[in-house]
């Protein structure tokens, strides 16, 4: 029986959900799920109650309680050694480490106006100067990180990391608001979306009923 | 002669540069600095030159780049172990990169409405329901850490480490805007205010001539 448990939102909604659901999914790490669908009236106690932080994702691993998605993977890096959940290499690490942390703090564009929807579809719709930016941004990291570290698998670093994990959410919100890709981020975004993980959540999301307004839109915009 | 440098933005308004270096120099481990004014003329191509993201904090190690305030942190964590900049102990451990990530991804209304400004005083300024529920759950996440995790010295987890440093610039930014601290929340802050790196930091601050408007106020506000 697993000793971890990971408190999640919505599928179709929470990006930061999907990061360390993905992380252990895809390095076949046996653990349980909680999910707490969002602005709720009763999603306030239930996120007290599983997080410090009141907010999604949270792991359980027996007493030790560990909030925030990117410490999470960080906790599950350690923990799980042999899962190689960075890269091996120091300096393909430190990149990964940096376009993660750069994805945890960063692109408030992309976040406001591509927020994540996963069964929405809303081509075309989003851009301003600012998240044209951040998805310009974006590119240069996966197909830098492809020519330089790619080598031996389809990921950013050749096999399916964190930093894989931190951009998924990404490759879904491309999806749905029809950010075209080229040559290698466009190659990158395949691999993601045919990843049995990536498809269980979607498939996941897709099923839910709840519907959050707010990150709604007309599809017509 | 060190490989390291930090390239740094203005001591006086730029709160991530402020991060990593405080780590480097309480633990006394020797590095150059590079200190790029922000939104300057001259600030991008700077920028670029030293930063894969456009963005300071950026440290080089040799030949390898690392970029954001949490992923430096991290690789010195890794790269100075005897430093031991994280708890030693898994279950501090696993808070401390909780509250790390937490402070570094969330708090927006204390960053818009508390802007780092070191040199400043705006009592009683930048008030809204959001920011004072940021204050309110950083005041709780102190007074936990050092309740659960202070014994052994005077920081969140005892002796200084990344935690202490992700949420130094938060105590700077409290002076600035006369957040009226009691109890432990007070001892910690000012334990952080008498350490020697941050009195050092303050000074050179101090020190900068530059002005960036946008981060200024009018003090009668």
């Amino acid at each position: 029986m697993t000793s971890l448990t990971l408190v999640i939102g919505n599928k179709n909604y929470s990006s930061w959900s999907m990061r360390p659901w993905l992380v252990l999914r895809q390095a076949d790490i046996d653990f349980k799920e909680v999910r707490i669908p969002l602005y709720w009236p009763e999603s306030a106690a239930q996120l007290t109650a599983w997080s410090p932080s009141g907010k999604v994702p949270a792991l359980h691993d027996g007493e030790i309680k560990v909030w925030d998605s990117l410490a999470i993977c960080e906790y599950l890096a350690e923990r799980f050694p042999e899962k190689q959940l960075w890269p091996a290499d120091a300096t393909a690490r430190a990149v990964a480490r940096s376009i993660s942390a750069e994805m945890h703090a960063g692109f408030a564009a992309l976040r406001e106006h591509l927020s994540m929807n996963v069964r929405a579809r809303y081509p075309g719709a989003g851009r301003t100067a600012e998240s044209l930016a951040d998805i310009a941004r974006i590119v240069t990291i996966w197909t830098d990180c492809r020519a330089r570290f790619g080598a031996g698998g389809d990921f950013l670093f050749g096999r399916f990391g964190i930093a894989d994990a931190m951009y998924a959410p990404v490759v879904l919100r491309f999806r749905t608001y029809g950010v075209e890709l080229a040559g290698a981020a466009r190659a990158y975004a395949d691999a993601v979306l045919a990843l049995p993980a990536v498809q269980e959540w979607v498939a996941d999301a897709v099923a839910e009923t709840e519907r959050i307004e707010r990150f709604e839109r007309d599809a017509s915009l």
